[in-house]
């Protein structure tokens, strides 16, 4: 494999893109959905399941991975990808995202972020050069930049002194990053909350600084989804066109659509295994509550043309049981269900980009979403 | 497939049998160990998995169908194996020994038992026949009697009393599986405690009546290993040479060692999932508890020769760490390299049994697990 990291535009049709990364590990194909190991895991799904349902990359949480085992263990069991024996190529946020909405006592400051784990209340350092540091340890194939998310809504001056932050910590981190082995890669992520303006100087600023891709972060905190795609809109424009464009932590089917549309190119989100955990299964006829008493006794599986096993292979109604029953096998099924669905929304996507025609596949599949379910089942007399 | 159910003995070696169970949905090699799938599923395990690490048979229990989701439901679905996508033979219980162990207000007289469900409180009754009736509902190819569970100790009249009730309900069960379509098989239930006379008795009885096979219950109750031994080695002869003989709800691998030397061939057990969800793995060095700090760095797999690709694929450490952050995923692993270590321990047997050197085979196993695990892990200078 060639010891480098690059970004192959291949299709363009209007602002939604498709092409590959190129990677040491192995390739992405774009647009991409990369499922999340939050703790060096899916939740209740097996590594070679991962795989299967179509995943290119997967995503690691430096935050989790820092407090356990700890990324020193990590580099010393040979990395992440041999510790969890996931061979293909492996993005690890920064530990920001996770240090605001799990941590205590955050402390944040010009160097770094001080804070509580929220699992012994033992007190950690996260400095945009440790953010740096850890990703190395772990061998990811691509780092993300060190920022300082904000819930939204936030005051006008607090998330201008978050964004500007960020871009500093950007330049340290790109600093820091010098060096790192061939074909590795380092994202810049755009802050500035809900306003265009921010979004617009913080883009520019870190195109300046120069990234192997860029990631929009501080979305899908709270707003609505008019205003992530408004931002997704106004920041997509300032970033060249030959580097993937990540948009973290988004989101439901319909986001993915609706970013891939505005020229997004990877995602990452907990939402098929979170899911799948709670009865809920996404399909091409939209959301299935499983745990819905329609199923109790229906016969017919989730997705008879469906490419997983777990949507073909088993009866509404044994979902529903298992659901009811509180059996991990629910989850376990569920879970894998909403991951290939993901997995083919995204092949489907590149298909249609490829093809000219990602109108017709957006407005198709968001028809199929809101005919809904098949009719309840009914028994035979 | 032969419309019939059969035990062909193949080999003997002093006590100890290998053999083949017949059914219409399949044969089962002997010794066989039946994973458990309490309500319709293993724990943290897929069906496919189960197949895998190669079970022949599984156990269903009619206790927790019966509540939920009903038998009359499963039975409108086509029935246990399609319910739970798993073609092959399935043993049911009679719901007897559930009944003892999770209903609240249990009134056990000659006509059955009634009891209120541990979910909700319901009030469910249970005969012979609704036992007999539940497993057709369900669909099982072994079906067992209705009996009466003791925990032991218990005082001796109270378990003369329960066998005899027992030997009773083996007789209304044998009337009410008449009918059962072919290839369908009952077991009788041999009863009587720690008490060696009645143990002898109920076998004497229940051959008297004529079953498909024999089964040893009201064991692994709370008596000590050489009671249940003692009482295996009383009701063995009693049995007839040419029915499978099936030791109730037993148990850890050194319990299978020592009753397949007395001639059991057939067990059921929930230690491999349950212990697996524990952090306990059992392998050919013994049992492996990997909540264990000294696993914490050690990169060396389970047991690398195993015919599991989780004892073969993940290093001790990720399984520690697994365990210790709570991951499904750990319970997952573990489970199936507990179902595998099972599943291989009786093919061990079996081949040793056929080769006439069931005596060293036990003493191999013994000294594996004597000579213990591997000395922790040194990491290099």
């Amino acid at each position: 494999m060639a010891d480098t990291f690059a970004f192959q535009l291949l299709h363009s049709d209007g602002a939604a893109r498709a092409g590959l990364i190129h990677t040491p590990r192995g390739t992405v194909r774009t647009p991409a959905f990369m499922p999340v190991g939050t703790q060096g895991a899916l939740k209740a799904v097996h590594w070679h399941e991962v795989r299967e349902a179509g995943a290119d990359i997967v995503l690691g949480n430096t935050y989790h991975l820092m407090l356990r085992p700890g990324p020193e263990r990590i580099a010393a069991l040979g990395g992440l990808h041999r510790f969890i024996n996931w061979p293909h190529p492996i993005l690890t946020d920064s530990g920001g995202f996770q240090v605001m909405s799990l941590a205590e006592l955050r402390k944040v400051d010009e160097n770094g972020v001080v804070f509580r784990s929220h699992l012994d209340g033992a007190i950690f350092a996260l400095t945009p050069e440790r953010a740096i540091e850890i990703q190395a340890l772990l061998g990811s194939d691509i780092a993300m930049q060190l920022d300082e998310c904000l819930r939204l809504p936030a005051a006008p001056a607090e998330i201008a002194r978050a964004a500007q932050l960020s871009l500093r910590w950007a330049e340290r981190c790109k600093r820091a990053f010098e060096g790192a082995p061939p074909g590795r890669a380092l994202f810049g992520i755009v802050q500035g909350g809900d306003d265009r303006r921010l979004r617009v100087e913080s883009a520019r600023a870190l195109v300046d600084i120069g990234f192997h891709g860029y990631a929009i972060g501080g979305l899908a905190v709270g707003e609505s989804q008019d205003v992530m795609l408004a931002m997704v809109e106004e920041v997509m424009p300032q970033l060249p066109a030959d580097r993937p464009r990540y948009l973290m932590g988004v989101g439901t089917p319909e986001d993915l659509l609706a970013a891939v549309a505005r020229g997004v190119d990877m995602f990452d989100c907990v939402l098929p295994t979170r899911n799948g955990r709670h009865g809920l299964a996404f399909t091409r006829q939209g959301p299935i509550n499983l745990k819905n008493a329609r199923h109790a006794e229906d016969p017919r599986p989730l997705d008879a043309d469906s490419r997983c096993p777990a949507a073909r292979d088993f009866s509404r109604a044994y979902l529903h049981h298992l659901v009811k029953a509180n059996e991990p096998l629910a989850g376990m099924l569920l879970s894998l269900v909403n991951l290939f669905y993901y997995q083919d929304l995204m092949q489907g996507a590149r298909n249609a980009i490829a093809a000219g025609n990602y109108a017709d596949f957006q407005s198709m599949t968001r028809e199929g979403w809101a005919r809904g379910d098949i009719a309840p089942y009914v028994a035979p007399m």
